[in-house]
């Protein structure tokens, strides 16, 4: 009997921390995925690639240029994995190709360069074209939304309360990578807003406020940031969203959700954990919690992986339409905006930002 | 061998659903105390009081009218269990008979009137007045502050998430009692805005806002409150603090205080439980939360009575003095000010409110 | 008006650290009981207490002799908090004097014996005398209790899982006393065992055994026992209990029990908590356990304390009979026994033993 | 670039709900193994598989004979998850064949036929032949064993608890599977016994004890089994474990194991939990637990499949060698001999059983 499983031809450009993952997951997890190609425009990235012998193996092509991997014979597919930077050029020289692509969150942080690729994608529907919002894969996350949306377990869902909050990285490479992320509120508190959105039926934002602090990185100061902060966001019809971020957290990634309704609350991760060990000596009883995000969303990073594939081999649509990103980021902005200015932001009823 | 205790004469001004317990508490928890009278201005509370065989046996004289009891033969002290509009009055009644005072928070909604009950009491030095900020006296409050202020453990804290969630009242009690209690966040936030100063080395408040929703109680709109609310305070020197008061939970009164440091995280009741009771069947496992705060703070009351009679007694200082709720109450007010306007509040750096 | 609440007379004998706790908690939680006196047969705890200015101030009578306090004018009634050799004793001499007795478990380590003090109680029935099963006072006990024999929570309970774990001692104090509590399955399963019968409906011991191990006092030996035993008791009827007890905890005093039943299971302290602090930080997230039982059980003791004074004031039945006691000694001993002969103990079907 | 892949040819034997499982497992988890055969000998299975498009997609062929699927064309290697009845005589056949074998515990219920493979086994030492004790790869019991013998961080192991309890199964699966699975401490706790010997260094057995009840499947005396049971197994050296297995649980999958030692105590999944979701409302608090051991241990299945195709493929040894089997094997049906026949079980100090 042969194998007529015919995978997608995918390639992954961009070979930092989470490129190399999402190539693992892809080989690992998603058979029906074939992993054609790695790209990095960054030369210890392409020489640790072309040393690889598992890439050597899964008879991976590594490239230094992104537009050569681009016309890999047969290539169908790019997962977007570089810097944010060049997220919307990347995305919209595959969608010119005719490929189809997953982009990590987000776009861009410029509104109008994300809103070209939104563009660029509408006017070729046969592609699939997805922003990575991890967490709406989460297997925790989709049951709180069962339970709202289909068992109405909570009436009806007002508030949200969502932290993300990093593990300190003592090594510099938070700040090094800081500068060009768009500030704590769109890095880090992006799918925070983007879980608000999912557990509040896509509220218009009315106004927001934040405050932040300065507590282990001074020199994010220059960058105009802070490494932990507070944000409330109104939105029009009584509900509301807060958000904690962090970049110093001493135990580890604590990244919860809470949302509240008429008749209930659903509580995500409150208390998280590295597995199901509980140690007990003269401390009292102790649990260990994840490092970082990894740890708490591999499996989630995989669901997303299949359900990009299997949307483009069965035609079907993307789990998250590619416009959910901009309403994400214009409140990541807004919030990001009154942290710095300690103003509040409005917006009309519209949705659109008056400030 | 004769008893020689010779415990101080109090008694209590309120019969409410507090004042009985204030009742209970001291004769049950505090046998340096003796109640000598207790008095209520409702004529129902009177007469249950006066039908009660319990405060037969103990003695105690039952009063309708408040002057008559402030007179009674050898009383030393009042407990002020009244509505938060007789609190000043009260007090400053009691003082001017040079009766000590354990008054209920806050001393008035009117920063002023407060104001006077400071300045009458420090008039009289050899008097103890306190405010009953009762979640000083909790176990675990007090350990935190133990682990934060004596061990080092969380190195310096920056940031206070603190919950004030009542169970949702069915009865009506609450929405009638609402109407003179300053607001939600006067009436609900105002020991999470305590703890906070507390945990944060008693700071300056330099910006605030607040958003609020109705979900459940839509005639407290004529009262211009709210029933839901998320509140942020900005501390001058890189400290904040954030809250979330509600009339509504579906589950019990849910109070939690979540104090970041430099070094760690200290959580307090994050996980609320009735009793160390779980139970595991069809719908998994599952444990009860308390009702009100009552069976959360029960034994803080105590503890708190018990400090209060032993300063008297022993004239101490009492734990907490009286000038610490005129800063809680401004920062409440400030809060109740930004969520019905949807203004930031803003202080200069002497914590003077600028607007 | 006056006091006319008459408190029972009470004297409590054994001033160690048990007998200090419960006259604090008759001074402290009883109001309706009056420490008239306290006895202790140990020279330097009757020193203690004759220096002792609460004690003084209360008025109580220190006797260093037994019978001369069960003459102290006027008294009615002895907490019995001595060592366990004395137990049935100074029951007896009490009871003789017509004095009601609460009389810490067990009554002896002698079945005969004890069965001499429920035969004198019999006999005058109308003296209150009750065994101290403090647990049985515990709320969360008596929640599961509701929750089986009321609520009908777990459908028939059919196993009970019971352990009761010390901290270890470094001080010496429990070997010391090790000497006379008739071995680790008499002293520390007691509860477990009383636990097991409440909750599985008074059900006969058909058979049981049991292993036990030395790891930190090879000084055990000596007399006969283990510092680590697990046991496991057959009922009659299909019912099973199992127990683990340990002097060897190094994380606290870890007391749990699980009630198994046809439709669900009950966990009682299964993660056993010192207060609502949980402390996140570089170890992971943490929370202290209750170093001993007092901890754990004080709340329970001020109960036991006021029942057994309720029954003797209002002459209603004490909560738990005093031959229940009798069973649970029973198989305490059997399981004691299996666990040095290595042998199944057996018992027909009215309970006799049968080896 | 070419794929040098070169996966491990491997068949799967037994298509019942494990079997498809782990055909799912090494099609979506093990890039390095590629399924190329199927056999079952119930012929819905056979239809089922023949029909499923997926199995076609990837190219693997359905057998209804062992025989035949042996001989499938290159291939290396057999997964055995038929019923246990079968599974010495398939993997004796495999081994004949020069095929690596991972074989489902138990090898046989028989223990002379258990031996007989692991002699078979023995005598080609090439090949790899590995029993799957799945929880041997579950991460929490790996970190326990990290905690243990890498870190220190309970001293000296001495006592294990350890549960299986299963949820009820009202569709009559159980019962018909039971009765050729051994009875209930070869079945249940077979898992148990084998972390009990990997956490307390595989030590001999001394002696052991069990009893059992019937609560929800009287069906079962007939098998001479029970569907709930207690056992102590007592270890030469001191070291001591006991179980408690069920089938008839209600809220679901209920499996811990607890390691005590002389520094502390290890706690892995005592408090089961299906996800990260928390739900607060009239209720309680609550979480949902996993209904069956797939949820639980998905991930250990994926890692076993993993790390016997990487032995096989590098030549390494498996991760547990066939010979731990049989004494888990012996564990287990003294147990079960002394569940049914009341009396305790004993072993010689080379772990010979002399009853």
């Amino acid at each position: 009997m042969t194998r007529t499983l015919n995978p997608l031809k995918i390639a992954v450009v961009g070979l930092g921390r989470m490129g190399k993952r999402h190539v693992h997951t892809l080989l690992y997890r998603v058979p029906h995925a074939q992993v054609v190609g790695v790209c990095s425009s960054d030369g210890s990235e392409v020489k640790w690639a072309r040393n690889n012998q598992e890439y050597t193996d899964f008879g991976i092509t590594v490239y230094d240029n992104y537009d050569q991997m681009l016309n890999h014979p047969g290539l169908q597919a790019v997962w977007i994995s570089s810097s944010t930077d060049v997220h919307a050029s990347q995305s919209l020289a595959a969608i010119a190709k005719d490929l189809h692509v997953l982009c990590e969150k987000p776009l861009s942080t410029d509104l109008a360069e994300a809103q070209s690729v939104v563009d660029a994608a509408r006017a070729k529907p046969s592609l699939k074209v997805m922003a990575g919002f991890s967490r709406r894969f989460d297997a925790s996350y989709r049951d709180a939304s069962a339970k709202i949306y289909e068992q109405g377990a909570i009436g009806t869902p007002f508030l949200v309360r969502s932290n993300t909050c990093d593990l300190r990285d003592e090594t510099g490479f938070f700040v090094r990578y800081a500068a060009r992320n768009g500030g704590i509120f769109v890095d880090c508190a992006i799918h925070d807003i983007d879980l608000s959105l999912w557990f509040l039926g896509n509220p218009t934002p009315k106004a927001c406020w934040a405050a932040g602090t300065l507590q282990h990185h001074p020199e994010l100061r220059e960058l105009s940031d802070v490494d932990n902060a507070v944000g409330v966001v109104e939105f029009w019809g009584g509900k509301i969203a807060y958000f904690y971020c962090s970049r110093t957290q001493a135990h580890g990634h604590d990244v919860c959700t809470e949302i509240t309704g008429t008749e209930g609350k659903l509580m995500v991760n409150v208390v998280p954990r590295q597995n199901n060990v509980v140690l007990a000596d003269k401390l009292g009883m102790r649990h260990e919690v994840q490092p970082e995000y990894w740890e708490r969303f591999e499996h989630a990073f995989a669901l997303e992986a299949k359900e990009f594939i299997a949307a483009v081999r069965e035609d079907r649509e993307v789990p998250l339409p590619l416009e959910a990103g901009m309403k994400v980021m214009l409140i990541g902005q807004a919030l990001q905006h009154a942290l710095l200015s300690g103003e509040v932001v409005r917006f009309d009823e519209s949705g659109e930002r008056l400030n």
